[in-house]
């Protein structure tokens, strides 16, 4: 955990993070503004559910031309209601949205679904209409999902408000942005018996945010696991809050976002007006909250599931403790791939030992291979799992089970054998609670998974998948999650007395010698330097060698006032004289007009290793820490780490270690171990600056010299925003 | 294409892979022995599913028992039936294996089927009884697959002979080792109407193997796609041959098969006692031979059904010109993530230009975003894809189309608006004929693909997947083959004359003066150096000072007849003077008691970049060549590529250009162009070393010290076999 806390509720409740959403997940009483007896519209398909699950509430139909919906009274305004509905749902045209709204909150409506189109993300007029209604809302106390959403549920309440859905009841916290993605989950979860606690979609998010949400899902008790599609991840470091909040009370957090791409940022921007985030912020985010970050709709569910059997809803159902999978199989070439796959997601498959194979063999004579274990029978005796998981699950030699193949193989082509079909279902049940029993998680791929055994296997808590990448995928998120320890998401701190503008605006670089300075006095340490400026450039050359023989050669020599000093030539290295020294400065002071320049002793650069240390400041998400190895190589093959800023020496250490070239600082292959610590200061010192800076827009120092004792800073960048 | 033409039919047919495997496919008559009236059995089954389609050819049960099965007489023996059967399916314990072969080959039979188990897997006694077997079959001119196999099927010709299974009929040419994975391909082949022309699975592989049968589907015109799940890789080599010339018959090869993982190779060898390859040398199998290679059996089916669709069934259906996708969806969130997935299977995601746009917009007035494409209106209205798609798919801006979301939310979700399901069909067809019109592949990602508008869609040569990720990464490995010029398998030279081994035994490392010598001989070019030997160890220090000056200062000497002599200290660098070498010398002399040494000229490190260049010899696929971006950091990051060996200069530098590190060789960021024409011929003639010299195990130039002006070998290892 961070030296910096997450600042969790404080924050959270000074701005409005911890909103009750009592009125929008379990309403008093409902009104549907332009409820319709045509079920192919949202008024009318959400009408007809409110109607046909009326239990706990009371629910009222509005429609302008009034008349008969579904088989009862519809008023023509909400003023000749009965009582004040505590919520109004909005399937009105974006243009009688504020009158309504108006006669809503005259009624004391403390909560608004806005299905309607054609605000916030329709340009600037209707976003200036959305941000005003949302500023009425909430004077009003009041709050509001969408609009372009399609609804709420609340399957513990028995509130149904999803148009065209029935959310089935189960133990997911569903946040969406996007209806599609909601109706896809929900079909998804049907498939699998699997359902919801809470279910949303928020649209533009234009009041009620994904952040609000989860601080909701946190605190209600019959959610488990909470998977977020998010397009606009907009108070994003209050989202990382919410999700650290919710991760350390024991609920996984996933989370879909598009970014990935330059085209799924615009694709974002088409739908909800918002910019996509960038996939190594992200990474940050993730680590410092817990989050689990997903590729696709499908890992969405597929984690979730993984998440919900293993965490949360089986008695002694848990998270594995480590990396090691057992295989069992009744076909080799499922096994092997399931092998590879696991490989592939950062799980070992390890060698058993004798005694564990003993009793694997004493269980299935038959049996073959030491992890993956194959039956060796094909699908002749479905009892073969039953047999060996035990004595496997309870070796203490894995942390997980995989059984893949072709489980269900009866059921699904020879269902006429029904001795099969139940010994097939037996097995199912008995490997099951054998795994429980030994509390090791047990996932399950087979080639049949829509067939009773598969069943039989979701009842008793394991889940069930088709592919075995899909399995070995959960399998391998499962494990990175129980390894994870969250770094928390750090407070920033007060903000500094702002830096001084570069001389020519108020944005934009600052000249080297201010950015050296300004990253100095953060506390990082910068190979010796001197300044020189002199009235004329001709004075230039001599002092410059004076100064370089004070700091002791060789020196470097950097022409000040050029914004990419290196590439214009305004660097020389090594230089060994006084007489070298005078030569190089007379040549800048020829070719680039400079009138001052910098004398740097030169840096022992064949002793270390070059790192790359930088900040810059995300939009939703705050200041960012990046740190790689240093060069145009590491650069090609993109080898750095982020963190969410500040961070302390400890989360600075563990990104440095977690770079793929981290042994050249950790001394592999004779090479002399270098000064981490020294390192991770230096990065601990530049995410303070940046955190206590809002006007830098980016900090950086590259490269940043790694010794066996100390690092030091070569070059400094500071841009203002 | 290499310089070395793939050896093709000419080695082909010489080690027999051109086998008339017409017995197999297309037998006259077919005789099970061991048929039963247990239909859980294999003879069981087999018996009965060969008696249902008996139609082209006589089929006789045998089971010695005699009796009657599926409603007919069974045969005490072969020697009873009324003539002799072309085709003997064996479903008979292993024991009584030869009796019933000798019997058969006695009758005249061309082709066995041996479905048992416990022969060449088995251990060493099993492999023996199979060798011999194999060696009387193809004395006998016939063939057999198997043993430990489910049998085969040619749909093209009615010949329905595997087990347990119905083999749909279609243009997939089949093959896999394991059964379990071939009915998986079938079951998924079944829900998506695809189907098969040839059909086999191999078991060990006794006889029959995976080239052979690959060759047989070149030339086998109902069969478009091939699909092989291999174990056992054996005669890779020849395997490659197969692939490259039905790749280049246009038939595209797909192979899946174990080996990233330790584990996986585990899994195979308890199943078919095969050994799995490894990952990099299947890349340059691949990539000499255009066969592509896949991670699951998911992957394998859905990219034959891309491939399938794309360039052989569908008339006008062709492969994507280049990598440019254009994306329709009602949904933002599916767009997004197409989007994402798209990038990661290495597509472009273009804006397209305003004219385009225009169109669009004209044929859909709602549609938001430039690519993706989103309709904006959620699924409301069907018709959608059919206006927009065809604007798309003519604006010369994409290669390839795919439409993502919910098409097919009306068939699945509300059947009963029958104008709505109308709609969607109508649209899907309407969609896949303006896509083909415009010779643009077409792929559809949808939650819903069990539908009528999903069928209508296939049923137009539409492949129609139900996740996004698996449309992408098939649109992403359509756009690969298309671009892909296999290199061709090179024919391996004659043997050179073997090189001497070394002086303490037949195989192992040579020393390294000799390793130098062979390597500089094949055309190597290496850094300036003399070998010195004395006498007495007192001379070896004035000797090597004297024979320094002679080359030019500064040098480096090496210690001869150490393994590792750097980590052993017996190297020593940039000695500037007579009395640098005689010190440096003296105390290796003092420590490594050495009598040997060579002086050799210090390269200019600084000004060049250092390669790795080797070669290893693989057991199944021959000499294959390794060339990578040197140093521990490069190695960290695995920056390597493979090529079957010999290779000629174009591929090597197509390998060098393939690196991620390739810009430090070709000048970026104002770093010196290098002489990649050099290096590309120092790694031609390693491969050709290695080709030349089957006694070599692994050869190699570590480092390859490539400048501005040619390329300087600076070590040399070379261990034989």
């Amino acid at each position: 955990m961070s030296d910096f806390p997450c600042v969790d509720c404080v924050s959270a409740t000074a701005n409005g993070a911890h909103r009750d959403l009592t009125p929008l997940f379990d309403p008093r009483s409902i009104a549907v503004v332009g409820a319709s007896a045509d079920a192919t519209k949202w008024g009318g398909d959400i009408a007809a559910r409110l109607v046909r699950n009326e239990k706990r509430r009371d629910i009222y139909l509005v429609n302008r031309k009034g008349g008969v919906i579904c088989g009862r009274r519809a008023y023509r305004s909400l003023s000749e209601l009965p009582s004040a509905p505590d919520m109004v749902m909005l399937a009105v045209p974006a243009a009688a949205f504020e009158a309504t709204l108006e006669e809503a909150l005259g009624l004391g409506t403390r909560a608004f679904v806005a299905v309607f189109a054609g605000l916030g993300e329709a340009g600037a007029e209707g976003k200036a209409r959305e941000v005003a209604a949302v500023q009425r809302i909430r004077e009003a106390g009041a709050l509001m999902i969408g609009p372009n959403c399609m609804g709420a549920a609340d399957t513990s309440v028995a509130f149904q408000g999803v148009a065209n859905l029935d959310i089935p009841v189960g133990s997911v916290g569903f946040i969406s942005q996007s209806g599609a993605m909601g109706e896809e989950f929900t079909m998804r979860s049907q498939a699998a018996n699997s359902g919801f606690s809470r279910f949303v979609t928020l649209g533009n998010q234009a009041d009620v945010s994904i952040a609000q949400i989860l601080w909701s899902y946190r605190d209600h008790e019959p959610t488990r696991v909470i998977a977020i599609y998010a397009e606009e991840l907009k108070d994003g470091r209050e989202l990382a809050c919410a999700a650290a909040a919710t991760v350390a009370a024991g609920k996984p957090v996933l989370l879909l976002t598009p970014g990935r791409s330059e085209a799924s940022a615009r694709a974002a921007h088409s739908h909800t007006g918002s910019l996509a985030p960038d996939s190594a912020v992200l990474d940050a985010v993730c680590a410092a909250s817990g989050m689990v970050l997903v590729d696709t709709p499908a890992a969405l569910f597929e984690t979730t599931l993984g998440f919900l059997h293993t965490t949360s809803l089986v008695p002694g159902g848990r998270l594995p403790a480590g990396r090691r999978l057992g295989i069992v199989t009744e076909g080799g070439g499922h096994g092997g791939n399931a092998a590879d796959c696991a490989a592939a997601a950062g799980l070992t498959v390890p060698l058993l030992g004798e005694k564990t194979m003993t009793e694997v063999r004493a269980a299935h004579e038959e049996s073959a291979g030491s992890n993956p274990i194959d039956f060796a029978i094909g699908t002749t005796d479905p009892d073969a799992y039953a047999r060996v998981v035990p004595a496997l699950a309870s070796s203490g030699e894995i942390d997980a089970l995989l059984a893949v193949g072709q489980l269900g193989y009866w059921a699904a082509r020879f269902a006429e054998f029904e001795d099969q079909v139940e010994a097939e279902n037996k097995s199912a049940r008995s490997m099951a609670r054998a795994a429980r029993a030994a509390g090791i998680p047990l996932v399950v791929a087979t080639v049949y998974p829509d067939t009773s055994p598969a069943e039989t296997l979701r009842a008793e808590g394991v889940p069930v998948y088709r592919e075995i990448a899909s399995a070995t995928s959960v399998l391998g998120r499962l494990a990175d999650h129980a390894s994870r320890v969250p770094t928390g998401v750090p407070a920033l701190p007060l903000p500094a007395p702002p830096l001084a503008p570069p001389a020519n605006g108020s944005a934009g670089p600052l000249d080297y010698w201010s950015a050296r300075g300004a990253l100095s006095a953060s506390g990082i340490d910068f190979v010796a330097a001197r300044l020189v400026e002199t009235a004329t450039a001709d004075e230039l050359a001599g002092k410059a060698a004076q100064v370089a023989a004070e700091l002791h050669f060789p020196v470097a020599v950097k022409a000040l006032g050029l914004l990419h000093k290196s590439d214009a030539g305004g660097v020389a290295l090594g230089l060994n004289s006084e007489a070298a020294v005078i030569r190089a400065v007379a040549d800048m002071v020829g070719r680039l007009r400079i009138s001052a320049l910098t004398v740097e002793r030169m840096a022992p650069i064949q002793d270390g290793l070059e790192l790359i240390v930088g900040a810059k400041r995300d939009p939703r998400f705050g200041p960012v820490l990046l740190v790689g190895i240093g060069g145009l190589y590491a650069e090609l093959l993109a080898d750095v780490r982020t963190a969410l800023a500040p961070i302390d020496e400890q989360v600075a250490e563990q990104l440095l270690k977690a770079l793929r070239g981290a042994p050249l600082l950790l001394g592999a292959r004779g090479r002399p171990q270098l000064d981490i610590g020294a390192a991770a200061r230096a990065a601990t010192a530049l995410s303070c600056f940046a955190a206590a800076h809002p006007e830098v827009g980016e900090a950086e120092v590259n490269p940043l010299l790694v010794m066996t004792n100390g690092a030091l800073a070569l070059d400094a960048r500071v841009i203002l925003n």
